[in-house]
């Protein structure tokens, strides 16, 4: 369940007003009599109806836009978040004045639609990979001030979330390992003297040298970037076989290989995900989850 | 030339918040004593370089960003925003403190790869009108907060905006004609007794009945709605008509029907504008072109 | 009716911030026992008393500020905005803690007599045109952070707003039309290109020869600055018969010159309005209406 | 001189907001390739002329929002806040990007008209009491947002500032003292017990009973409302008196009566000031200073 | 009691985001179905409990961050600020859904603790002081942003406040008094021409000759700073000496010295009060109340 | 090195708001002529110097606040973040407006003493715990609103930050547990299936049951919660032998347990730690280290 932090509201705030709803002119088709302060207070029956089949993601941020437009104003929904909706069906409906829901429409779609777009492009992903254990992850490529809700989507939509922001895991990539003279293990090493204990440590490798040098520095997953497949299913073997050197019993039951991680990325397409599914990678990461969101079809209707 | 706004200012620092600049952990390669107040300041030169052929927008939010996390660091850029950069090129350079340069990198390309997606998308639009003096427009579903910077990118691509929020034109829709009885006429006397002068009243209209009320509710542009290429072929010859008969000159030189404007809105796909190029149209709308977004491929590089 | 925006409701809080509310050391009359944490939670009734005759405006305000002091602190109103108020009516009521209403009366009344002294001028104004159908606009002359506040308390008043921020409108001055080179068509035609076609584009003359270019330039509006009444009069006949050359029916049923609008402005004064009101003028626009403002009398008593 | 406080800056982005600077459209007369990313750079000089003679208050607010909207752009002054500038001459001077100066001017103007308006009503107050020791006040009917701006122009016109807000004293009015069970001494009891030594406690008599009963009181400060000038004449007589009674030398070399100062408060008018002048009163406050302000008459030249 | 102001609320907001609330992972021990939208509302009773005895402050915080993570968790109180609570004693009670109590919790233990940590010892410090009429005071050294918190804390804990801000009172250090060449007299004068009538000026002095030039300034309070308790002692009759030849009467009926009060300050330590206590001081004042603050030990207990 | 996040500026800001520096009264003494615009701009030389032995903590937060009161005062630093300095050595420098300088003192020194007291407090624990390779970690128990500022701080004095926020680590107590029925092995793994693969899982356990329990449920740390040392001892050999029989090589190079980490918690004191220090504990945390804070003793000299 989403919840609406004051970050949350200060972009719904941001919205209001860059809409400039104070100013809304068309609202005087409502006042008969002229004057600015009588205000014909019809009230109507609205109702969010899915133009699409769509994975449903953000009905609480409707709420927020509509709160905020106007107090007086409550929606009930016939769905949930991460349930599928059918063409044609009814997602939510509300009673009110129909000059607050005029002017609250287009912002609540405009969050509700991007939401639902993201979780409808990540279930379509999940379902890609069928019945395989491995996790279709996304990335920071969400929209700037979009963090929380980008990525509460694409759990809506069955993906996992990669790290939150730069606080919430590390990332070591070409750049960094460079700042530590190009030594994956030295680079290694002064992260976890300084990190939180509670943060895993990722390394990017873009070939199989690399990667031994990630497993020999100890990194706690290894993102596979931009490899073919045939190189990322080498990968996976190399791994398994260092784990098993080291210990029994690497691969938890879940299917998950606990120890060390292994996360595909770049160049993860819909069409690419069928033959990724077996290779026996932990996660597949896909900036275009977020960054490249088709809205999904949504109306209000009264 | 794009002004960086308070208000964008404001999501600039949004977006350093949920990212956590604060805590970036992985900074800790850069610290070789353990100690947190001791920082190499290692310089780096870094670059923007497209990986695809696209419509450049944004440029004035990288130096924004990389500024507010560091105001040590400074872009130049080989190309201006509406410019067209060829996949390889370098779009700009900087040299500072590489950890900087680390931190301020993902929240920058997340708003020039948006913007520059919108750019380029809408460029697409624009060139399949070919010669027509039919205008591309965007609409008001951009994404909440993002106003400024997505309607300057439609901008940027060769596109015209509409209306910029509820305040900055009149918009009468299904339900705002129900609310004075169903009476165009009515409700455009409404609005034209309390709107500012400076607006100009359109009304939405789906079949050729609507449009004959609303010509003589006198609106000053017409939105199609939803009508087929045959049914908007016939709307422009009745306003046609209807001008003629009022007045003589009513076409302008640059080719725009001046006082009574026709756009048309609804199922604009890339596929059907060659179609509508040349039915004499002032305005062709689309929502997609900015709540339907492919971001521009851009990578920053060492 | 006034939404009470997001950026309202920040005024309010700056307002509450600065008198330090918080701070409130003469509340300590209602702690008999000395201890901070103990408060005699004395309840009293309150009215809000006109002190001289006014048209009423923002009431809503009064509710917004007393609710953010004190949430249980609720008013009713026997008056609306935009009706008139005669010395010694009460305005509205409240019930609650005499420390809260002690606490937010100072920060109400400060909007309130200031939006209702708008309110009271303008109709004042308008009263001044008689039977005229010329309308009474306001301009960007408001209080910063007041553009809401102010321009609806205009049209509680009976006028007519002018656009609300640069957005809104186009108005082409001096200043601008020098920057085309001094070419006045050049500069409407440049704005057309690239102006939302919501907005009208308005431009600003001082004698007739400029009048006669921004004809010719199309302009939507055109502004009369600081002319005598004598020339207005002979530029009302300018555009009339310039309209009458290009087409048939040029003054609207409503009285009003729709395609072209004149607007003067510039030394307007409560005086010399009547000699301005019968030249067929369609806006006399004054800036004094908001940035003068003589505060109404109002006050609370217990 | 005026400090730029960071609540101040909200106002100023505040303002920039509601103008909506980022969609001016009027400065797409700077662009004459009708793209939107490239500008022409016009520079140009300004200057602020006064239209009349004025009390200079508030140039660093023209500092601080011109540089909000661009950071190029910097003034000189041939004024400095508190000065006498006389109709036509110039008050500062600015060279820079035209575009901008467009679009800052009218907040710029806002501001500076405000608060030159204030000065320059309060200095025709100070300048009515002639010789008197006697010194004008302000009051808390500033307007919400506007406190530190209202009160520093009320100084800049020879004004001295009652408390800034409810921190800064304690002022008992009826109301308060009904809270107490109308027992005065009771009252200031409470207050001295728990308010910080550094206050003050001025206590609002309406008559001379009110006002033995403040002196019994121990009150530091009282406010003479809405009396008569021969009533407060005679209330200056009885203070005196019972200081005189208590100890010696009670009226300070500055001629101000240091341990029971006396203020007069409601329905002071400029008319009156002449007949007050002389009755030894401490203080004369008056509300109208900055809640009915008259805007100074300043332009912007290019 | 408490105004929750909407800096506090800031504050608040300031706290969830740090906290990111939004993305609390560990909520997924709520989720059985594995889906992000699915919600256990798992209710459960909350108690805050003393773990040591204490003097309370804060409960209204509480219960604003328990309603600003769920608006449907409301809190009962046992105990108000400003009473001692025994260490095993029940605080407060709330019912409520369990993932909105762990997200709020820290949050609002982290305020109450400090809160009641700064009451605890403020008691501790008065209890110091016995029969004595002298005064505990605080200091300005509150943290950034806890002004309203801390200085609301000391008062539950029977202590006095200190000045709010500089703007709520005057005091002159050394550093101000070299501003005026040295002249304390000159300094005293500078300010009370131009500071507010409400506030009282205070010079810091550090031995008896300063003390002497104090007096001669008309200082309406005296710091003695960094003194030993026997040079208090002397300060104490000095200034005794100097009131009574100047006036009768000046030792108020509640034992405070109304006219010059004298405040020690400096190498205040609990140990020290008995010794201090007796010596006719008015106020004694103590950074470390707010600056070196001991948490209260509470806990939250389902 | 502290990064100054825009968190961090509005903190400032609120401080600079609640002490009012825009109305700092006693900087009066700068103005000789009695008019409020006239600024005798003495300029000085300040010093910041310890009074005390410290682990300094802070020096870019005197930078800021500075730099927001007066652009034009710049530091220069004796010291670093993380640096011992000694009882009366310069921390650092500063030149410029005496008046600049007195308003902005006390916000500085208020964050710089509470920060660099928590470093020296650090430090010490950190020594008690001499060769130690067991960690001193901080916990949530910051100030809200100063996570980024309190966990810095602890950093520059040695010490490791335990997770910044809810997001960036799960840590499972009691009340979570209860939420899965009580089974920890079914709260983990609902926990790991959804929470990003880059934290990792924190188990609290009260005994050794529970410890065993939390092996068998694969927690990737365990915090033994108010354990005596004798049973910590015993729970460091359970987990050893536990890891010995999973695998080879559980213990790094580094001393520490990388797979499975234990961390001890509640009743930490000072005086404890030598006896923990051999325990071959991973982390021992302490709340104290940032919610019971003494301010280091630091002023600032002319």
């Amino acid at each position: 369940m989403l919840y609406i932090s004051p970050r949350i509201r200060r972009l719904i705030d941001m919205a209001i007003e860059e809409d400039d709803v104070g100013f809304d002119v068309a609202s005087a088709v409502f006042f008969s009599g002229g004057a600015a302060g009588v205000n014909q207070a019809e009230v109507v029956d609205a109702r969010l109806v899915a133009k699409q089949d769509l994975t449903l993601a953000g009905v609480a941020m409707v709420d927020a836009v509509f709160e905020r437009v106007d107090p007086a104003l409550k929606w009930t929904f016939d769905f949930s978040d991460g349930e599928l909706v059918r063409r044609g069906e009814v997602i939510g409906r509300a009673r009110g004045r129909a000059i607050s829901i005029l002017r609250a429409e287009r912002i609540a779609l405009n969050f509700l639609q991007r939401m639902s777009g993201i979780a409808t492009q990540t279930a379509t992903y999940v379902a890609a990979l069928g019945e395989s254990t491995t996790r279709i992850l996304d990335t920071r490529k969400t929209l700037p001030g979009y963090r929380e809700l980008d990525k509460y989507a694409v759990r809506c939509g069955g993906g996992m979330n990669h790290r939150f922001s730069l606080s919430a895991g590390v990332m070591l990539k070409d750049n960094h390992l460079a700042a530590a003279g190009g030594d994956i293990a030295e680079a290694v090493r002064r992260v976890r003297e300084q990190a939180p204990p509670t943060l895993k440590i990722e390394v990017e490798v873009s070939n199989l040298d690399e990667l031994q040098l990630a497993l020999d520095a100890s990194a706690d997953i290894i993102m596979l970037d931009n490899m073919s497949t045939n190189m990322m299913a080498e990968a996976v073997s190399i791994v398994d076989e260092f784990c098993k050197n080291q210990r029994s019993g690497a691969v938890s039951a879940a299917g998950l290989r606990r120890h060390i991680a292994l996360e595909a990325s770049g160049n993860i397409t819909l069409e690419r995900l069928p033959e990724l599914a077996d290779l026996g990678l932990d996660y597949i990461s896909s900036g275009a989850l977020t960054h490249s969101v088709e809205a999904a079809d949504i109306s209000l209707k009264f």
